[in-house]
């Protein structure tokens, strides 16, 4: 899919196609994530791939308003070792898997944990101290008759300067 | 460009042509942020459009190993402003305008900046308290003849896990 068309039609996707994710599919989301860029080319992430069952119902269950973790057939940690910029570096490679994703007719929803829950599953992933798990991103394919809601963006007036903070950008 | 293609090929750039950047690819750029996911849609990002040379050049003098900044026809400082998860969100739109660069024959390459560095930078683009300055991000076309240096990766062994932290992933 083309870069561009990939990230203008993207759409957040909570409910998933029960079939499992084919070898090739979960290459290509490794691939995203490592080819993802770093700061000071550290490559701080690891990365767990989650298609146990158990584990998937369990982390779900933890997850609160990610509770579609439960009935992914994928998901992937995303741990971040002895990083410079963690959080950035994560959502980085968290991008390009999402775009990947989506250009496979997969798709995926980003999953907020509180600290609590954070800690629980990471007890369940066995993630020493040390290693930051920024959070557990579950994918899967698209139903067939998946019709994503489209996000409104607020306008370029808004998000967009020219120059200075605040001047209106004309284009 | 191919999504794939895209995150297989893309490397770091950080010499330009002098070539002033389209306002179509502008366009792509700024889209490409735009339609980036954010924590609760929150949309948090502001994106100011730097292109006036004189400015370029005072942070590229601050910038310290950012200093091509100098030598960029066009830099988009992301600025988060009362975001849940700044770094995450500013990493995604990030990676999404990298991305999209690339495909239109331009490149990028992250700075990173001390909070003196961060603070000067603000002061010269009016940025008020409050609003939180990540960093500054040039672009502009690569040169016809630039070969990008291929980064080595860690071997898949080293950052893929398979269900648990440090468990052997055999794909």
């Amino acid at each position: 899919m083309d870069i561009y068309e990939a990230l203008r039609t993207r759409r957040t996707v909570r409910e998933f196609k029960p079939d499992l994710v084919t070898d090739e599919s979960l290459g290509k989301l490794l691939s995203a994530a490592r080819w993802s860029p770093s700061s000071r080319n550290q490559q701080p992430w690891r990365f767990i791939v989650i298609r146990d069952r158990d584990t998937l119902v369990k982390m779900g269950e933890t997850a609160g308003s990610g509770g579609f973790l439960a009935r992914a057939p994928l998901a992937i940690a995303i741990v971040m070792d002895n990083a410079d910029q963690p959080l950035m570096d994560a959502g980085r490679a968290l991008q390009q898997m999402e775009l990947v994703a989506w250009s496979e007719g997969m798709g995926t929803c980003y999953v907020t944990l509180t600290d609590d829950q954070r800690a629980t599953i990471a007890d369940v992933l066995g993630i020493p101290e040390g290693p930051f798990l920024v959070t557990v991103i579950p994918f899967g394919y698209r139903h067939d008759d998946f019709q994503g809601r489209g996000v409104p963006r607020k306008p370029v007036s808004e998000l967009v300067y020219a120059e200075t903070y605040g001047s209106p950008f004309a284009g």
